[in-house]
């Protein structure tokens, strides 16, 4: 089935980010790295990344040569209202043209700020400047509007920088000008998300699929405990191309079994909630050292409230005392980190939020706190249902800082409910 | 005070990430703008930052390009074992050279195998090979050895992009050599974080101190509500680049007044917990739609414990009920998205908590649950002391998605609390 696949015409794309917060380092680019993957999806191979400064010769030097090189171009940042915004004289200077206001594009940078109810500070006025030759791209998301024009031989977009505003106008105006391209390739790109296992541990159970120059290429990647599996298939048709990546994608879930929760955009929390709402069941949570943290993440997806009922965040004893009930004496003799304090949390809370599960987490996130008993990264995880309680107990590396502590408790939780209820 | 420095022979840096899961989407490259960050510390300005795939015709012209206009060039990635790891042949190729086995790195690899009590597998004879021309830096924390040559005019240096090898390979080798340039600035760079002003108002307020080519650049960036205002200050010493900087900051302060809740790594969670400790007061939470995520803002400090004392997560109307004990019949009159509720919520929680402060959040956050009455983004934060509550009504846009609107809520109450305790 394997095969190269060659094309004389291939569209390949070159993304600039602009911003002299990013060539300071003072920001890191995600932009540019969002552009890449979801360009791959449409076919179409990133040949580079450029970030430079808000500095018009270096502009105008880059656009030029991704002009020359590449058939799109999309570029982030630097369309906003003050004078370090150079994108729109620069792509101007590209193409030997001048700046102009345009009127409908001041409509709608005016209309955007009425309806927050504002009036449009004066230095706004620049966002609806552009080149002689481009359009502007609407931006209902944001109040700096976006550009397209044509330098050399390619498609030139330039999007605002921040990162909801630039993707919502890449779906509406870079999206169907790519897919209506000659050159595209053929590709389909699918990404598993898995939970529970080590990259290393995971990869060798499917180093043959992951062997260098096979199609499907095949690949993991980690990022918050959660290990994906991306799988990238090219084919002479788009058919071929989605059968070749989905034939892979069966391999990949009869191998790796229950450690796959989901794919794409799918998280812990929102799997966990779409199983609830199928099976009309709750939950609630009670949290010590993740403090909210695990509720933050159930209540992230839309519609939570149909499963999610309420949680405590018992930080002090005596919170944990008063709000949940729970014996001092259970306190003092165990310890607030302990099996029976996250037990006894889960049950109570469960018990008060009237809810099918609850879940809950008590640990030492560090940096302090730590003991030679109970060292820093000792998090001990409770899931309460009708049949009783289970407690997980997680020794976290203590190379591992507190925010990944916290992270990873409030994630073993929801994994700990997502096998639960994935049985039932 | 402020005024021009101009350096004809200024030190200007490029940095190269290399590495096809970069320029595919598949993961993020967070290692340049940490040397950015390096380098601009050291007087360096880098001029831009390439991302290109491993392709050995693209690092070849990368390189060469950088090494023509650049005096520092720093490459990560592309120098592991296998056969897309071609940083070693595309050095050699931009100068024309062939690779040389090194026998120093050679027995440098193989020792670093012997120290995990494993012998070095073959493949890894690979990582020993050098430009004829280059030096072999020594890794003692991994297995890929560095390189450093001169190609152009540039010191060029390639390091491995494992960012923790990396890090200290920079430190070892490329900081000293950096350090005794000449041409290097003498640069003073700081950044006030604020809260409450949207970029544009703020930047009216700055805009002299913005103008462009002033000495200090000041400048603007917008990240979660957060705009930070960033002082980069040059003088003929490091002194008197502090001076310069010091002054702008101080005048900043000045006019921004309250909207400045701190420099560099500070965060509105941190700077709270701080003043609280300061104190000797507590706060507690009482949340609806933020889900746990203020819970979670304050607790993500170090030693929070000491301030923060626990909260409530009533999602649900029985929740608020039976946990706060707010009257059923006050959410059935009024709303629970409804300014008596938000009130009813923070004295609840203050009086169960038994804190000095309580916050509370009741709102809309989407995409589903609006009405006209009660669009989405409508949000009610309360903050309650011994004096009494005060309510704050927040208009969201509902063009922000369901992420945002909950992250400004918890930040907005967070930033009511940072003012209130300021006064006292």
């Amino acid at each position: 089935m394997a095969k190269n696949v060659t094309h004389t015409n291939r569209v390949r794309a070159d993304i600039i980010a602009m911003g002299t917060e990013l060539t300071t380092g003072a920001s890191v680019d995600t932009n540019s790295a969002w552009l890449s993957a979801r360009l791959a999806e449409l076919g179409v191979t990133t040949r580079r990344h450029a970030t430079i400064a808000d500095d018009l010769p270096a502009i105008v030097h880059e656009v030029s040569e991704s002009g020359r090189l590449a058939q799109v171009v999309v570029m982030t940042g630097g369309l906003g209202p003050t004078a370090d915004d150079m994108t729109r004289e620069a792509l101007a200077a590209a193409v030997g043209e001048s700046v102009v206001l345009d009127e409908v594009a001041l409509n709608q940078v005016e209309a955007f700020y009425a309806s927050l109810g504002r009036e449009m500070p004066e230095t706004n006025r620049r966002q609806a400047m552009r080149p002689a030759s481009a359009a502007v791209l609407e931006n209902k998301w944001g109040t700096a509007p976006g550009l397209r024009m044509r330098i050399g031989g390619a498609e030139v977009f330039s999007l605002p920088g921040v990162p909801r505003e630039m993707k919502a106008m890449f779906a509406a105006y870079v999206t169907p000008v790519v897919e209506a391209m000659e050159g595209r390739e053929h590709v389909s790109i699918r990404v598993l998300r898995t939970f529970g296992a080590g990259e290393s541990n995971l990869a060798e159970q499917i180093s043959d699929l992951m062997a260098v120059g096979r199609n499907p290429s095949v690949g993991t990647t980690a990022s918050e405990g959660v290990i994906s599996v991306r799988v990238v298939a090219r084919g002479d048709s788009d058919a071929e191309a989605k059968l070749l990546a989905q034939t892979d994608i069966d391999e990949l879930r009869k191998r790796l079994g229950v450690l796959v929760y989901g794919e794409d955009d799918d998280t812990l929390a929102s799997v966990v909630g779409k199983r609830l709402a199928e099976l009309g069941k709750t939950v609630s949570t009670a949290e010590s050292c993740s403090g909210g943290l695990l509720g933050a993440m159930l209540t992230d997806v839309p519609g939570s409230s149909a499963c999610y009922l309420g949680g405590f965040v018992p930080y002090s004893y005596e919170q944990k005392s008063e709000s949940l009930g729970i014996p001092m004496e259970l306190i003092q003799t165990h310890g607030a980190v302990s099996e029976p304090c996250a037990k006894a949390m889960a049950e109570r809370c469960r018990a008060l939020a009237k809810t099918d599960y609850a879940l809950a987490i008590t640990g030492i996130a560090g940096p302090g706190g730590g003991t030679e008993d109970k060292p820093v990264g000792l998090v001990y995880i409770a899931l309460a249902d009708s049949a009783g309680v289970k407690v997980k107990e997680c020794r976290f590396s203590e190379r591992l800082n507190r925010e990944v502590i916290r992270d990873r408790s409030a994630r073993t939780a929801l994994n700990m409910l997502r096998r639960k209820i994935a049985e039932s």
